[in-house]
């Protein structure tokens, strides 16, 4: 059998599994509890009116009258008109139900929608980042070969304290770029004028752009956009990714939503050619939807009582980051975000790596990072710290961090 | 943007969308309520066990000590030795924790299992097939042009009436080979010494099986295998893809599970690399594995009170199957399937084709079945019926059905 040798040859293990190895080795010998700032998981329980939503959905699929087969394949109508409703009206963005695509998670479908694009491509994307964007452009041979540390046929963009975390526009010609504001790792965001110049550069070049929306609950300023359509033209070059892991507690109850506007199309042979029909004819042969239980959980989390819970959440996850940046910054440390996004960007002091850095925070302080490089070379001499633990353990990690400095 | 021109080139709908544009197209001047026997969706509630265990589960994701963030990426260890003790260890197959991966469908896993293999790589599939895996490949460019109703780089193993369902080796090399038994569409099972040959074949050409078990919980002969590693040396050679949609109901909850040994693996440049490993990497860097209370649903399904209440459940359907063969067959008609599948293969009299004749039994006697040609061309001449739906539609729809003959 001849195997995909892309797939054989991905350098090294997914970022957070390795960490996750490094810390199964540590921990059964640490002095005390580790307290974990690593991966972007939540700790927050469900709010009632989601859990509520689920249970009564359970126990509905055990009746003649209840019971739900097979999901539509972009979801159920009740979900998507409530996406509208509640993420996009308000934002003055008009969308249609079949420009949604319900998904069991925006990494599933960050990953995949490479799959629309020739197996030649080119990508480009922003450096530090999420590394499922390269992992999977890798693993479909997109990226060429692997040395010193980057890829051969990958565009990056470089965002670090000397720009302000601001990428340029690429410089050679590429197909799609990822943009993921608020932005994973950095906790940065780009103003309107700063978005609105890469849609701008995208409808002229016909740059399809991917926009990782992920964390905009966590936007406390409405003149930073939460979604891409907020740009004029949008809708005819960008495919927008969100997800309710971050909004709503969901990292371990798997909904998410992807947006292709009908309006986005490609020339292929002198004919427009949709992407959202081209997506909707891919999702029909890969998977069969998200669960009907689910999307009532999600759904509930879009209603007015359910939204009052998650951003109540969200708003303790934020005091979170404000704790962690004012204690920092007030041990004259450098740091970016944590001020529209769950994430804080550090700057390490003393010119030690990332690696080495979470290392030490892991042996010493017993708190879990991520270290930056692991997001890209751009990342290198960073560590990121989330706001998503207890407001507790926050302190305390933050104690144990500035003991050790 | 350089779109993926075979994704764009895909040759009309996916099947089974296909067939619910022309049902939406008629349903609405119909003179009678439509019976539908065509797609392979469960009608039966869940049980009760599994409801209460989602329930409840649902609920505990509302407590501080109940939530769970990110699932394991290959799933929670409660499901995947409950699949082991449940499902392997009654066969006297020895399967260890890491070969099980847990995912929300065998249609996610069997049209995404193609990526382990190089875009090159040749596929073999028996003729009439279940059509995802024809389109997942055909989407990732493997498959050539699509001409005549066939693909360029694609060997097919036709299996009719003639051969008894039983299909030949691969006359060429390829990489590939993909078995489903019992069989989707035509509820035909291949018995041990049967299977063995093919596993005896990949062994010594090294071809990779892909083995889709989704419908073993209807085989009601211990004469024939209920998983390919009930032959020996399977594990050096073939994936299984399992599913709870079937056997459980859960076409609405969505969960599955993939088996892949560690003693499976392929020669590289001189090295043994191990597929379980890289369908690791792969899982890691493209998804977040299965929401909590669906994963405690699957387990609740596979406890002593769950089987019992599923396995009734099963008998119910297959007292269905039985009702059709006897009927279609008692009226004159060529049946096959149906003894230990839930898919009955009906020979189409009179020479109809699989189409016209789709057309006429949702126009005439407003029953859905599937065209046979649907499931490629040895299909032609077929049409699938299957035993989902309720006893009393079910009666009602061979009434219909033989009404019009």
């Amino acid at each position: 059998m001849h195997l995909n040798t892309h797939l054989i040859h991905m350098p090294g293990n997914y970022l957070f599994a390795e960490i996750a190895r490094r810390v199964s080795a540590y921990a059964p010998s640490a002095p005390r509890p580790l307290i974990r700032l690593g991966i972007g998981d939540v700790t927050q329980p469900l709010a009632p009116a989601i859990t509520q939503a689920m249970a009564a959905a359970s126990l509905e699929m055990g009746t003649p009258e209840g019971f739900h087969g097979y999901p539509p394949d972009q979801g159920y109508d009740f979900l998507r008109q409530a996406i509208l409703d509640a993420d996009y009206a308000p934002l003055g963005v008009q969308l249609a139900l079949d420009d949604v695509f319900i998904t069991d998670g925006a990494k599933t479908d960050t990953s995949a929608l490479q799959e629309l694009l020739a197996p030649d491509a080119r990508i480009a994307l922003t450096d530090p980042v999420y590394p499922v964007y390269v992992d999977s452009n890798a693993m479909a041979g997109r990226l060429g070969n692997y040395e010193n540390d980057s890829w051969s046929r990958l565009a990056t963009l470089p965002c670090n304290a000397e720009n302000a975390f601001v990428p340029e526009l690429p410089t050679e010609p590429v197909d799609m770029l990822y943009l993921c504001y608020p932005n994973n790792p950095t906790g940065t965001v780009l103003t309107r004028a700063q978005l609105k110049r890469f849609v701008d550069y995208a409808l002229k070049t016909q740059t399809l752009i991917l926009f990782d929306a992920a964390y905009k609950a966590y936007i406390t300023d409405d003149a930073v956009p939460r979604s891409i359509y907020e740009i004029e033209g949008a809708e005819k070059i960008a495919i927008e990714c969100c997800s309710f892991s971050k909004s709503a507690g969901f990292t371990g109850t798997r909904c998410a939503y992807t947006i292709i506007p009908q309006a986005l199309t490609a020339q292929v042979d002198g004919q427009a050619v949709s992407l959202n029909a081209l997506w909707r004819r891919r999702v029909a042969s890969r998977q069969n939807g998200v669960s009907y239980p689910i999307q009532r959980a999600a759904a509930a989390a879009l209603s007015p009582e359910g939204r009052a819970q998650v951003d109540a959440q969200v708003r303790g996850y934020m005091d979170n980051a404000r704790q962690i940046v004012t204690a920092l910054t007030g041990a004259g440390l450098q740091v970016f975000g944590g001020v529209h996004a769950p994430y804080v960007w550090l700057r390490i002091p003393g010119g030690q790596s990332s690696w080495d850095f979470f290392d030490r925070l892991l042996h010493e302080a017993q708190v879990v990072g991520t270290p930056g490089s692991g997001f890209g070379p751009s990342g290198e001499g960073y560590l990121r710290l989330t706001a998503f633990n207890t407001a507790e353990a926050t302190r305390e990690a933050l104690a144990r961090i500035l003991a050790i400095l």
